[in-house]
């Protein structure tokens, strides 16, 4: 049997423990599969007084992440801190210049920082993996760089903020207003300290800008996503979704087109007999088209202390058999530069209006959508509210974004609505 | 750039000539992902003069699969022959032993002899990959053998002939009966040479068993699958099933228990919104539930010239990037000798009955269910048909299977079934 792989944590939340138990109570397991012991040597946290869930009397404690990222006694860093900045950064840099290599669950800081790591790493001979990083346990990063890299991808689809599906699907089933479950996740301890990285779009288009990289061979380009949270999603919305059989999910999608890469993180309809229209709660799901296999569908849970940690301990079996890997699947520097491209891929769309309850108000409507050369695939005009409006709803053919935006910007100039315009992609799925 | 990986191929059916296509197509993309050259350097197939969708001029044709297998320009031999024995197997071990690499799609040959070859390839320092073997384009192989090596796997299930999935949605969706179905499937060009490996089960368990292995850290043992295939499936079955909400799938399911290794192929009832339910057509999915990670399910094309060959190239880019591991997931002198386990794991069953119509029949049939232990769950009678049976739905609470069998070999004794009784487990999905 060969040599431990000797691994330094620092960062011992959920995701930290989780790592530490399965390294102990699997340790037979994964030397059979190594063909070497896997063993934890030292480890550092916050508040090292706190009482955690599993037994760390024999491993090292280091008063800061530096010091277990450079300590003689590691080989690998494991750097669970999170934040796009400060020490995680510094002490995964610190890492790879001791000659260490690193796994990390850090989204945020990849989707930042991704290139100017892998280029460090690369130069140095080290290797980052971060599987955990996107889909929890979901086996997507190694699929795309592995599994399809006999493939032109073509695009790339997800649902990966558990909690924005929780709250999605919640307020179907329960009929409850966006506000009410929100404040149940809070309580539920679903939602991070900052809630607008997940109601708001950020944590799951970090996840994308990262599969749209090694999707298309791109330096990752967080920046160029086109971020829409489900803040504004109402349960009327919910609800006139399904009446024409969809559902409303947080959907990301990267695909290339002719003027440049596409990266849009927002809520879409999707059919509700479609997989990612099945999917309910916390669980995430990717979807991937390549030229060659098709459509590949993965589904899992994307947060929780074992799935987390089965994806961290995929990268450290990974290290462990010594497979050492470009970051993205190809040499950083090899990486290109995309062009950015406004979401311009046609689709069709739900448009929701609430509409003054008298003659030619739907007239009118129509004569601007015709205008903008949208056509219309379904309408429904619902009984009128105690207010005398009327809720209408369309789904259009085939469209563009910008013959949307067009009509979206029009139609209050009609004069018969009541309120704004809700404008949602139907994504094709 | 370092030295071009070269790949002889043997066999150049449909999947051999999308493996040719991809290498020509995608030539810059393989050799930026993998850092070289792919090439391929020699074919053989049984007939040279066939008309084939790719140009093959530029590469050597050889008169069999053995002069490929060990000739000094192939690096990588790349078997797509076919069959448990003969000259593939006979091939790959040439290649190996002339220290070739080896990837196959050959199911059958892994299911029966894959120790074998196992411990020959890792005896010679050699590898073995066959991620095209398992469920097409679906990258399982890579899923278990790497991304989930921190669990410890409970469960593994799977839809992995597509064939049988398409005869049984097309018999749901047409109304259809199972031979009118099993005729276009043929005529279609779905059956294999000999259909009873498709509608038989015998192909989904040859993949089932090597799953298995993987699984478990156990030596592949097909011939412990308790095989049943969808022969005796009627679109009454299929009608009433989903009368009670559930599909009718072939599913493998692989599960270790505290009496040994269960592995068994047979149609079995999934309720109509599961993932599995929600199979249409030709896809296939595979489930494996691990300690950590819960469920993960993968979908995908099974079959076809792209699916398949993408799943090949998988295994290419693997050897091209020098990615070196043990055949399934650990040495193979390491792989224990499974007690095998006849299906004793308790599930719910669903029992059709066609019953004379007469007083007291129901009771009988009631009682006979009571005397093996075994309780009702739901039980629903049809109306009458024309010639005065009665058909009868039973679906039970979870029982055992010897339970199950005890009650269906004694129901006929009751005098009051006009035809067997038919009984499908209900897999708890």
């Amino acid at each position: 049997m060969s040599s431990p792989l000797r691994l330094g944590i620092a960062g011992l939340g959920t995701v930290g423990i989780g790592v530490v138990k399965i390294v102990q109570k699997h340790a037979d397991l994964l030397a059979k599969r190594t063909g070497r012991p896997v063993e934890i040597t030292a480890v550092t946290a916050r508040d090292r007084l706190k009482n955690r869930d599993a037994d760390l009397s024999a491993y090292r404690w280091e008063d800061d992440a530096m010091a277990v990222a450079t300590a003689d006694d590691v080989d690998l860093y494991i750097e669970l801190i999170g934040g796009e900045d400060g020490i995680a950064k510094d002490s995964i840099e610190a890492a790879l210049r001791a000659g260490k290599d690193v796994v990390t669950a850090n989204k945020a800081l990849l989707a930042v920082h991704g290139q100017e790591l892998a280029e460090l790493a690369e130069s140095l001979g080290r290797v980052i993996r971060f599987e955990a990083a996107v889909a929890g346990g979901i086996p997507v990063i190694k699929a795309m760089t592995e599994s399809l890299a006999g493939n032109q991808i073509q695009r790339v689809m997800g649902v990966m903020n558990g909690t924005c599906n929780y709250i999605l699907t919640r307020m179907e089933s329960a009929g409850l207003p966006y506000e009410a479950v929100f404040e149940e996740a809070r309580q539920l301890g679903y939602l991070e300290a900052d809630p607008t990285l997940d109601v708001g779009g950020i944590d799951a288009s970090h996840k994308l800008a990262i599969l749209s990289s090694i999707a298309f061979g791109t330096k990752v380009n967080f920046g160029a996503v086109e971020i829409e949270g489900i803040e504004r999603i109402s349960i009327d919305d919910i609800r006139r979704a399904a009446d024409m059989g969809y559902r409303i999910k947080l959907l990301g999608v990267s695909q290339m087109t002719a003027r440049g890469l596409e990266q849009r993180m927002s809520p879409c309809l999707v059919p509700d007999d479609s997989p990612l229209g099945q999917l309910v709660g916390g669980t995430n799901m990717v979807v991937v088209e390549g030229d060659q296999v098709g459509q590949i569908v993965l589904r899992g849970a994307g947060a929780g202390e074992g799935p987390t940690a089965s994806a961290i301990m995929s990268d450290i079996v990974e290290i462990a058999r010594d497979v050492r890997m470009p970051v993205f699947g190809q040499p950083a520097d090899q990486l290109t530069e995309a062009q950015t491209a406004r979401t311009a891929v046609p689709a069709a769309y739900y448009i929701r209006l609430e509409l003054q309850d008298k003659p030619g108000a739907l007239a009118k409507v129509a004569a601007i959508l015709g205008e903008a050369g949208i056509s219309i695939d379904r309408m429904r005009q619902y009984g009128h509210h105690d207010d005398n409006s009327v809720p209408v709803l369309v789904v259009t053919h085939k469209t563009t974004p910008d013959a949307i935006d067009h009509a979206i910007e029009t139609l209050p100039k009609t004069g018969v609505l009541v309120s704004d315009p809700v404008e949602l992609r139907i994504e094709e799925v």
